[in-house]
């Protein structure tokens, strides 16, 4: 397919002879940005870029697209929003009780990691990091999906005894990132630091529940 | 000074008549690349910014550091170096208690946060971040006197019954860092989130304290 032929043709109605593999390449396209993206940060990702690494013209994105931004726009779309809305669905479905919230809350990320391996360098690079083209994404329709939910079910569950009333329920969420999505984006360093090829997610899993549940019982040399 | 003026002066031995402020001249050299390092990231540096930054022609640059690769290394020794070492001097006169040792941890980790703001986005970019210019840095030089030694102690607590056994010591180090060195990389975000002015670095480890010596205390509901 030709530039020209791209220009003539309105977005997204592909005509037949276009190979047959419309949809493989938008979701090549995809692919593409996301690798992109994660491999040199978002800002610093370009539309020839993407097309070289879905091995396309640039034309064939503007054709699927519209443009780069739009493309980014629609990785946040149908890549990025899909997998919040789904841990936002996993923390709503655990009901009231706060030890099924968190441990559903610490499986959902874990799930997560192990199913979109691009997620804790999407998250650390572009919403955390200053600057970061994800944070106002995440700001505006994650915020309240995910932290603001568990803060205020964490709230009603100190009120209700269930939880150890001396946490605060803000940066108990702070905490539970820091044990459940921080420790993946951080698997490479530690794996080398301690030569830990042992640890699967499995017993990080285990061992962060421990942690959360008894805390260090420091108190047992007494 | 006049950048032929630098090159005929041996590095290192700024002349008298270099206006008396040499040394202030290189320390300026020093906080303007640490400052730029944090705003765009170590590679994406360039000599010419750092002059910029300071207020200095690139040649100053070269006749103070030789070039900005050895500037970097400069930043590097004079600067994030003494921070790991220090911490890994509390954590060497905490003793072998684990209560005090942990909490020497965290204290470390939070008084370091506070004088030295550029620790937690230099660490999240250039270490933890895959490509971080500081990641061969951190694995050669301060793996052996943090993580390593912090669970070394670990093993030995548990060992002596003073330690949750149910912890892998390894993951523990992990969950250390992603309770202290994470929350205040992440402040910006949470802050923004929860609306949380109100939360200081004090009540941060007053939470942390409370999560790791008493866990979450779930059973209080039974």
């Amino acid at each position: 397919m030709t530039s020209a032929s791209a220009k003539r043709r309105s977005p997204g109605r592909p005509a037949a002879n276009d190979g047959g593999d419309s949809a493989g390449q938008r979701t090549r396209l995809l692919d593409a940005a996301l690798a992109r993206f994660v491999r040199d940060g978002m800002t610093a990702t370009t539309a020839r870029g993407i097309a070289e690494e879905a091995g396309v013209t640039p034309a064939l994105l503007n054709y699927y697209f519209g443009g780069r931004d739009a493309l980014q726009q629609a990785v946040v779309e149908e890549r990025l929003m899909p997998v919040l809305r789904h841990v936002g669905a996993q923390l709503a479905l655990a009901g009231d009780d706060p030890a099924t919230l968190i441990a559903s809350f610490t499986s959902a990320i874990g799930e997560a990691v192990a199913e979109y391996p691009w997620l804790p360098t999407l998250w650390l690079r572009e919403v955390l990091l200053d600057g970061g083209a994800l944070r106002e994404v995440f700001l505006r329709h994650g915020a309240d999906m995910l932290p603001r939910a568990l803060a205020q079910r964490f709230v009603a569950a100190q009120k209700s005894g269930r939880l150890n009333p001396e946490l605060d329920p803000r940066l108990l969420v702070v905490s539970l990132v820091g044990l459940t999505l921080f420790p993946a984006a951080a698997a490479p360093i530690w794996r080398q630091v301690f030569a830990a090829d042992d640890i699967d997610m499995t017993s990080l899993q285990e061992h962060t529940w421990r942690l959360l549940h008894d805390g260090l019982r420091l108190e047992d040399a007494e």
